[in-house]
C-alpha cells in the first residue's frame, strides 16, 4: 500500500500545470465548439464565408482573414470581400494562398515583405500593411484541399503554435459547412438556369415572343429593386415572372402564330393560357419560399376593374407582384422588335400604361416602373445584344432614370443635357447601333426557326 | 504579499476535485465537438437522422435512440427506422414524445410501464421491452420545437443529470443540421417535381404520348434496380428518362399530331427532337452530378449498328444510360394505349425488341429488362390507375418476372400456375378491369385536350 506522505509544493506544481493545461484545452474546445454552432446555421456560401471570416479574425485576435475557396475547374482561387457583392479571383498557384494551395503546407510568416512569396501589389493598391501571416489548407473529409485561411496582423505580435492549431481545427470544420453550402448553391443553380431555359423554350415556340418571359424576369427584378424588396419575394416575382406565359405551350400552335386578326373563338382559347399556367404550375411541388409562384403568374393578364382574365379578379384580389407583372408584361409586349418595323414611340407605350391606371394597372407600381435607370431599360431592351452595348452609354444612360426621359421627351424646349440623353437612348431604342452588324441579330439563345442540322 | 506556506491535504484535495471536474467537462466537449464534426458532413435527411440515432446510443450509452422530426402541416411526428427505407408516424401529441413536443418539456422516466403516457403498443407488437426513457424537445436557432430526441433503456441504470444536459446540447447542435438537410431536400423536391411537371406537359401535346416518359423513367428505374446501379446513376438515368423527348417541344404541332402516314420531309422533321432535347438541355447549368444528362437524354434513338440518330452514333458511342432508354422507349410507345384499340400483343413487343437485339438494341439490357417483376410492369403500365390495381393481384404478380410470363406466353402447353399467371397479367394488360369504370379511363395529371373552362 501506497503510504501517504505530506503534499510538497512540488506536487502543487505539478497541479498547477495540469489545471492551467486543461483550462486552455478546454477554452479552445469551447470556442471551436461555438463556432461549428454559428457556421452550421449558414447554408449561404457567401454568408457562410463572411461569417467564417468574422469569427476567426475574433478568434484569433488578428486584423483581417480571409477565406480562399478553390475552384479547380478555373484553376482560381476565389472570396468574398467585405461591404457589398464583390469578389477576389486569381490562378491558384500564385501568392502566399496559392502556396498553400498548392503544396499544403502551413504558413506562419513573421515579416510579410521580408518572404519572396508574398505579392505587395495588393498592399500597393489599398494601402494596407501586411506585416504578419498566418496561411492553413482547408481540407474536406476525403482530405482534399478545398482552398486556404489566410489570417493578417495578429494583434501584439507573430502568430503562434497555439494559432496554427486553432486555425487548422477550424478550417477543418469549416471545409465541411463550405461544402454543403457548395452542394445546397449547386442544386439552387441547376434549378434556376432549368427553369430560365424552360421560359425561353416557351417563348421560342413564336417568334414574336423571344425572350419575352426573361425580359419581364428583369424588368419585375428592377422594380423589386425601386421598391426595395426582400430576397425571398424577389426571389417568387422572378420566377413567377420567368413562368407567367408556360400556359402557353397548351395553347394550339397554329393560333399562337396565325398572321393577321385572331376569331373570338380563337382569341377566348389564347386567353386560357394563365388558367394553363396556373394548373400546371400547380403540379409543382414548390417550396414554401415558392408556393404562390402559381398563383402570381397566373394574374398577369388581371385588371384591377375586374375586367381581365382568367379570374376576373378585382383590385383588391389581384396579388402585389401580379400587379407588377401585369405592367411589365404589357410593356414589354408593347417594346419587342418586330420584324421589319420599328418599335412603338416611348411616349406612346407608357401613355397606355398611364391610360389604364387605376383600371387595369396598379400607379404605384407604374411610378415604380418609372424610377427604372435607363441604363437597365437599355440592356433589357437589348437583352440579346448585350456585347454590342456600350459601357460608356451606359454608365451616362445611368444617371437618368425612366420619368426624367419622358419628361424630355414630353418637354416643348428640351435642354442640351435633355437633348444628349434622347439622342444617346434612342439609338438603342431605334438599335441604330446595330447598323452593319447583321450577324448579331440573329444571337438568340434558343432558335427553332432557324435550319436544322 | 502572500506568505508562502507549506501545502496541506485539503489544498491537494481541492486540485483533484477542480481537476476532475475539468476532465468530465472536457471530455463532454470533445464528445459534442466529434458528433457536430460527423454530422454536419450529412447533408441527406434520412441519411442524417440514421447517423445521429447512432451516434447518440453510443455516446448515452443507450440501448435505442429515436429523433422524431415534427412536420406542422400534416400535425406528426416522423422519424426512419433502422434498416430499410421504413418510417414511422403519428400524430404529434401522442405518446412520450408527443407530451414532449408539445409541453416543450424535458421527461426522464425510470420506469416506463409506470407512466400513463407510454404507449405500451409499439413493444407489445415488436416484443420490445422499455425500461427507462429520456425525452427532450429539439429546438432550432429560433427556439422553435422541432423534434424530440427519445432515449430508451440506459445501460446500468436510469438516464442521469449529466445525460439529460449531453443529449440537450446535441438535440440544439442536430436541429441546424436537420435543417440544412430539410432545406435542402425541399429544394430538390421542387426540382425533381418540377421536371416531372415539364415532362407530364410536353408529353400531353400529343394524347398519344400522354404520359410516357413518366413511364420510361419508371422502366428505367427498375432496369437500374435489376443491375443494381448506384444512386447518382439512377438519378442521372431518371432525370434523362423524363426528359428525353423535351425536345419535342420545338416539332411543328401539326406534324406531331398527324394522324396518318407522315411525309419524308416530315418524318425528318420529328427526327430533329432528340437534336433538340441535347440543345435546349445543354443551356442548363446542371450540377455536376447531372452533367450528362443532356447527352444521355439525346442519345435515345440511336441504335448499336450506327443507324439511328441524330447523331449516328454506333456500339461504344453510345452512352450506357442511353442504351437502357432506348429499350424501354420502344416498349412504352409499343405498349401504350391508342384509343379504340387494344395494345399490341405482349410476345409481339418483345419479339420486336429481341429481333432489334445486337443492331438496334443492346441485348443485355433487354434482357435485364425482362427480369422486371410483373407486378411493376403493371403498376407503370397502367400507372394512371394506381388507384384501381388490386393489391392481392400485385403480390401474386411479383413472384415472377417478364422473362417467366414470355416463357408461358409461348409454351405450347402451359401448367396450372402458368395459365394463372397468365389469365392475371391480361386481365390488366388488356384493361378488363376498367369494365364500367368509364370516369377513371380520363385520370389524366395534366389535360390539354379537354373542355376549357
Amino acid at each position: 500500500m501506497a503510504k501517504i506522505t505530506a503534499p510538497n509544493t512540488a506536487d502543487i506544481k505539478d497541479y498547477q500545470l495540469k489545471l492551467e493545461q486543461y483550462r486552455r484545452e478546454h477554452e479552445k474546445l469551447q470556442i471551436l465548439l461555438n463556432i461549428t454552432h454559428n457556421i452550421s446555421r449558414e447554408l449561404d456560401l457567401s454568408k457562410l464565408l463572411m461569417l467564417i471570416m468574422d469569427e476567426v479574425k475574433t478568434v484569433l485576435q488578428c486584423d483581417r482573414c480571409t477565406v480562399f475557396v478553390l475552384n479547380r475547374e478555373t484553376g482560381e482561387l476565389w472570396s468574398r470581400v467585405a461591404h457589398g457583392e464583390k469578389e477576389i479571383r486569381f490562378p491558384s498557384h500564385l501568392g502566399i494562398a496559392g502556396f498553400v494551395a498548392t503544396s499544403g503546407e502551413v504558413l506562419n510568416i513573421p515579416d510579410a515583405y521580408a518572404d519572396e512569396r508574398f505579392n505587395p501589389n495588393i498592399d500597393k493598391k489599398t494601402g494596407y500593411v501586411t506585416r504578419t501571416i498566418l496561411a492553413v489548407p482547408m481540407r474536406n473529409k476525403l482530405s482534399e484541399i478545398i482552398g486556404v485561411f489566410q489570417s493578417l496582423n495578429k494583434i501584439g505580435g507573430p502568430f503562434c503554435q497555439d494559432d496554427i492549431e486553432l486555425l487548422d481545427a477550424i478550417s477543418s470544420i469549416a471545409a465541411t459547412q463550405i461544402e454543403n453550402a457548395q452542394l445546397y448553391a449547386e442544386q439552387k443553380k441547376t434549378f434556376d438556369s432549368f427553369i430560365e431555359t424552360l421560359a425561353t423554350t416557351i417563348d421560342a415556340r413564336d417568334p414574336l415572343t423571344a425572350g419575352h418571359s426573361r425580359r419581364i424576369a428583369l424588368y419585375a427584378d428592377e422594380i423589386a429593386r425601386v421598391l426595395n424588396l426582400g430576397d425571398s419575394e424577389r426571389e417568387v416575382l422572378r420566377t413567377a415572372a420567368l413562368l407567367h406565359d408556360y400556359g402557353k405551350i397548351a395553347v394550339r400552335e397554329a393560333i399562337l402564330t396565325k398572321e393577321g386578326k385572331l376569331t373570338d373563338e380563337e382569341f377566348k382559347h389564347i386567353q386560357h393560357h394563365p388558367y394553363y399556367t396556373r394548373t400546371i404550375l400547380e403540379k409543382i411541388n414548390f417550396s414554401r419560399a415558392l408556393k404562390d409562384v402559381p398563383m402570381i403568374a397566373a394574374s398577369h393578364h388581371e385588371k384591377l376593374d375586374g375586367s381581365g382574365y382568367p379570374q376576373g379578379l378585382i383590385e383588391r384580389e389581384i396579388p402585389k407582384l401580379g400587379k407588377i407583372l401585369a405592367v411589365v408584361d404589357v410593356f414589354d409586349a408593347l417594346t419587342s422588335k418586330r420584324h421589319y418595323r420599328d418599335r412603338m414611340n416611348l411616349t406612346q407605350v407608357l401613355g397606355i400604361l398611364s391610360q389604364g391606371a387605376n383600371t387595369h394597372f396598379d400607379d404605384f407600381f407604374i411610378a415604380a416602373f418609372k424610377k427604372i435607370p435607363l441604363s437597365r431599360l437599355v440592356e433589357i431592351l437589348e437583352d440579346d445584344h448585350q456585347k454590342d452595348l456600350d459601357l460608356n452609354d451606359l454608365e451616362e444612360l445611368g444617371k437618368s432614370d425612366i420619368s426624367a426621359l419622358l419628361s424630355a421627351l414630353e418637354s416643348p424646349s428640351p435642354d442640351g443635357h435633355q437633348l444628349a440623353m434622347m439622342k444617346q437612348f434612342n439609338h438603342y431604342y431605334s438599335r441604330d447601333y446595330l447598323q452593319g452588324k447583321k450577324n448579331s441579330k440573329t444571337a438568340s439563345p434558343i432558335k427553332f426557326t432557324g435550319k436544322e442540322e
